[in-house]
């Protein structure tokens, strides 16, 4: 099967499409300004993006998992994936605790269907 | 190839299947004022009833990440995962440290085969 | 599909194939007294290792993630990864804090391709 590399850089690549499944890397938000929940929401809108270019799209996720450097707003966190979510195709998910780089309070890692 | 939600709620599915693979969520036990080993002994029967509702079972388990709230009681889950596991057919694992919500000691996301 | 199991042991195997998707464990350095950049290039050794008991290797590496004890010296992990990685081929990935087992200062899952 072909592996497929989405803006590749010098240390990954934002998402890897192996036959018809598609590994993103760890998102981040670009404003480190933003609230859980605008962090979040930044987040997602890269997301679509990322499933556009490989062919996807939000009804389409498998699993996801999202680290949180703040677990207390972890429900901030919630309420923009469920605006954000389909809501006929909810994906696996996980929600933890880690330490994140200075300002990123939210990172999410997906892979979807192709 | 199809897309099978399981048990699908407002942010999430217990598990998603595509194709022959199933992504679960991570998974906590139900009762929270259970030890570390209870907690996941508690886990893993809830993973046993998934598997099931895929068409799977243990000995299919491809990959586990054990999140655990303390490190210092690693062995503890570990007794509980070595009495559950298939002895034939052990999961690729990580077992690593995260803050998780309060009262969950453990919270463990499995990929299995269907 | 077949389900092919690397270097089993009493809790995990070193990876996991199945069909044409390999899922390792958690691989973390054998010395723990190195630093967070030895222990990283040791860590990368032996996953090349692990890819070829699979029949892969580090370009067809799809997906990481680096569980780091101390994000301070992400940078130090950074640089053992870049000097590692094939440069036409990076993998998605996610690098986050997470507590460790005593002395491990960075440890690394992958999914590849066989």
């Amino acid at each position: 099967m072909d592996i497929r590399r989405i803006q590749p850089r010098n240390w990954n690549s934002r998402a890897v499409v192996y036959g018809n499944t598609a590994y993103f890397s760890g998102i981040v938000a670009d404003d480190k300004s933003g609230t859980m929940a605008e962090q979040t929401a930044n987040i997602l809108n890269k997301i679509d993006a990322l499933l556009a270019d490989v062919g996807s799209n939000k009804s389409r996720v498998l699993s996801a998992v999202v680290y949180l450097a703040d677990m207390d707003r972890k429900d901030e966190m919630n309420e923009s994936w469920i605006a954000w979510m389909d809501p006929d195709n909810p994906p696996a998910r996980a929600a933890v605790g880690s330490e994140l780089t200075p300002g990123t309070l939210v990172e999410i890692m997906i892979t979807a269907a192709v």
